[in-house]
This record gives structure tokens, sequence and C-alpha cells, in this order.
């Protein structure tokens, strides 16, 4: 007869069937700087009924603070660089500000969310960026994602929403790309879920041309790509997300849909934004 | 026989006399503007075997901030109104920067804690203070605290670091004092476990005479209080200190202790600080 703490076990961990499904959310962009699509989005966000995460950047917020406090912005080849100062204010803006008020928002769209960044239960293990030419600073790049941990939050029936910081378990948080963390999340969490990957910004998806709204690419596989990349076709900007959904892909996640934040609710159905699949 | 859903149930709440120990740990005053005092203090929180949480404020890191972006800080009868710009700066200080850091430091000294406020998982409900004369801005008073969600976490071997920051479900942040907060914790989660609820700070304990570290009262039940504060023996700023220590101990909290942060280890053993108890 089965013991009583396999039943348990059982309960807890059903076989890969019946696995439910999963929305890991990336909300980008300059929805964050926008109060009206931002709320908007949420409103969308909170009515998904299935298990969800959300991940958010700070938008423009965290470069006006450092204005203000006289923090100058280094940049090299086009790179914010994480000083001290700037890890600062990036803590403060992105965990603290933005962080608290999505979820408060959430909260009164009747979505329990919990706020959470990378630090909290140990959830993303990162390591300082090494770099041979740039120092990049507070930056870190993703180790681990501890999985266990965000399954049983998500078993309290609570909507995550995380900060894009991390840490490296010294005591030293790290700046880190929330791109980068929306795509480990869903990779960690491919095993225990069906996972659909969404990255939601301010444009309609993939565009052939990159001025023309009109002009969204529905459905993107590997040898499409390959040819898009080769006439030069893709936006530059856009290669690191889809060489991004692509790794995603083959790690187990299920869709990845890359599409206009305030169009959460298509891009879930299918019937707007980018599709990038393996087939 | 017994359904294995009762079992579980069962398992999960055990009876009164097999409740676990509960430390609730308010950290403030100076502590948390000196590195070393503060980091010498998450080392000996870090060490409690213990289930644990940990509330602080913010220091003095607040007020530098809102001086350094220009935002006047408004005092009214010695209390600080939480005006929009003010409540934005503590949001981003106490759940951003401060928090973070605290977290990021105890995981260093391995110990899995897990930042929040009141608005993650809707913890801690409150409503803007209404007070017949003063206008006290964004400012929460707490009416209820989401103890089995606590509890669940606690049960994760999470221990809990929380910002002094609620909300009121309408998505409205609150400014909310953060000796209150531990206070409404440590009363939730008493019918769940022998909670001792510890107030450290940059004293000593409750000083016969506020000049003299020498002279801290090392006990004080009801009676005792009646009669120092007939005398004028307490120290103006302790009284509300005091007065929400008698009505957690009402409320079933089993132990309040008032002393150094420095000496978390003695204050738990009882052999530093004043202990406040009902005889």
């Amino acid at each position: 007869m089965e013991k009583i703490s396999e039943t348990i076990v059982r309960l807890q961990n059903p076989p890969l069937g019946d696995r439910g499904k999963l929305y890991v959310i990336k909300i980008g962009g300059n929805i964050i700087d926008d109060e009206k699509k931002l709320s908007s989005f949420l409103k969308s966000f909170a009515a998904i009924d299935e298990k969800k995460i959300l991940v958010h950047g700070g938008g423009k917020l965290a470069t006006k603070l450092a204005e203000k406090m006289g923090v100058e912005q280094k940049l090299v080849e086009g790179r914010r660089i994480t000083d001290a100062e700037t890890l600062k204010i990036v803590t403060m803006v992105y965990a603290g500000y933005v962080n608290k008020n999505i979820v408060a928002q959430l909260q009164s769209f009747n979505c329990n969310a919990m706020g959470l960044s990378g630090v909290d239960g140990d959830i993303i293990l990162a390591h300082k960026r090494k770099h041979p030419v740039i120092d990049f600073g507070f930056v870190g790049d993703v180790d681990s994602v501890n999985a266990p941990l965000l399954k049983n939050l998500l078993n309290q029936n609570l909507s995550l929403v995380f900060a894009p910081i991390t840490h490296d378990q010294t005591g030293q948080l790290l700046n880190t790309n929330a791109d980068t963390i929306a795509q480990e999340i869903a990779k960690a969490m491919s095993g225990e879920y069906e996972v659909k990957l969404i990255y939601s910004f301010e444009k309609s998806g993939v565009l052939m041309d990159a001025d023309d709204e009109n002009t969204v690419i529905s459905s993107i596989n590997p040898g499409y790509y390959k040819e898009l990349k080769a006439k030069e076709k893709i936006f530059a900007g856009m290669i690191p997300k889809l060489d991004n959904a692509f790794a995603a892909l083959k790690s187990g996640v299920n869709k990845v849909i890359i599409g206009k934040a305030e169009e959460l609710d298509k891009l879930m159905k299918g019937t707007a934004g980018t599709t990038i699949n393996n087939d």
C-alpha cells in the first residue's frame, strides 16, 4: 500500500500529461513609463486564469532618478555600466517603486500578486559578468533558478512579479537583464509546466520593416530566422530577443510570443504578435 | 479511517502543545544606517535556529534621498507627513534598497531570507489614517495580517524580511509604522506559534534614566508600568512602544523584549534588555 508521505509527493507532482499551463510574461520598453498603458496591461494580466509570472524592467524612471540625484550614467559601446551608485538606483526603482506599485495595482484587480527579486528566497543566483574588455560593473549573468520554490509559491495561488535584480550569494546585488530573467525562469519551469513565454513591449511583434507596424511576421522557425538574418531583414535590436527565444524553445519552453503589451489577450490566443516555434 | 486529505491537514496543523517558536524582530533606530552594526546584527539574526521574521524601517536614508531630490519633508506636531513624493521615496528606500540589501546579506550568512512588503501576497491590509485634525497623507493603519500565507512561507524554511509598506487594496501603497507592523504580525501569528516579539534598537532597553545606559529596567509588568508612568520615570518616546508591547501580550504574544540590536543573542536568552510581561 502506498505510504501517506508518498501520496503527498504524488499529489504534489502530477505526471507530465497533467502539467498545468504557466505564462511567463516580460513587460518592457515604454509601457512601464505610461501609466494608462501599464494599468490596462495589468488588468489583462490579472484576468489570466492560469498560473503566471510577470517580469518587469524599470523604464526610464531609473535614468530620471539618476539625473535628479546627479549620478552620471556611463555607457560603453552603447551598454549601460552599473556602478555602485547606479546599482543603488536600480534596486530602489526596480525592486522598490516599480515592483510594489505593480503589485498594488494587481491586488486592486483581484490578482493576488507577490513582488520578488532574484535575491528573495535565493530564487535567482547569478555571478558578476566577466568580459575580456568591458567592465560592466554590478551586472549579473544568471546561474540558476530555484524552480521548486517558484512552484510552491504558484501553488498558493500567487502570481509572481519579478524585478530584475539578482545576487551572487556573497551579499552582492546584481543588475540583470529582464529579458534574460524571463527566459531563465521559463526554462527552469518547463519541467513542471507547459510554459508560454511572452515578450510584450511597444512594438506589434517582429517587424519586416522596423518603421511599419503593419509588417509583423506572424511566425518564425529556425530556417526562416536564418534566411531573415542572411537578408538582413531583422532589426538588430531584435536579434538578442530572437536568439533567446530559440534557446528557450530548445530548453523545453512550449512557445515564445513577441508582441504589443496592449494586445496581451490576443498574444495569448496567438491572433497577434510573432510566434517563435521550432517547426 | 482518516482520509488522506485529513491527514495532510493534520500534519500541517499540529495541536497547540506542539507549537513551534517564532521570533518577530524589529530592527530600528540608527542600526540601519550603521553598516558594521547592521552586518553584525544580521549575522546574529541568521544564526537563529527557530522560525523568524525581521521588520525594518529605513533609518535616515529616506531623509537623505529626499534632500538630494529636493523633496521637502513636512512635519506636523513632530510627525512626518507622507505626501505622494515622500511615499515614492520611502517605497524605493524601504522596499527596494534597504530590504534587498538586508536579504542579500542574510543569504550570504546562509539564511534563506525573502524580502516582502505588506502588499505582497496581500499580507498586510491597511487603510489611510483618519485623523480629526492632521492629514498624515499616505500613512496606513493596519487592518489585518494574512497569517496562513506567512505560516506557509515559514514552512518553506524561509526567514521573512518586511519593509513597512502596506496597501489598501485599491492600488494605493501606504507608509506604515514598522513597530506596529512587527506587533500586528506577532499578534496574528500567536495562534500558530509561541511568539517572542523583540524590539531591537540603539538603546540597551527601557531606561530609568534616559541618559544612562546602566539604568535598564530588566522587567516591567502592568502594575509597575502604571507606577513608572505616574512618577514620569518613562521617557515619552518609549510610551507608544510599551503600550504596543502590552497590547501584544493581551493578544496572545508570549513575550516582548526591548533592547540593543548588538545584543540580540542576549535579548533572546533574556540576559539583556527589558522584558515586558503580564505577571
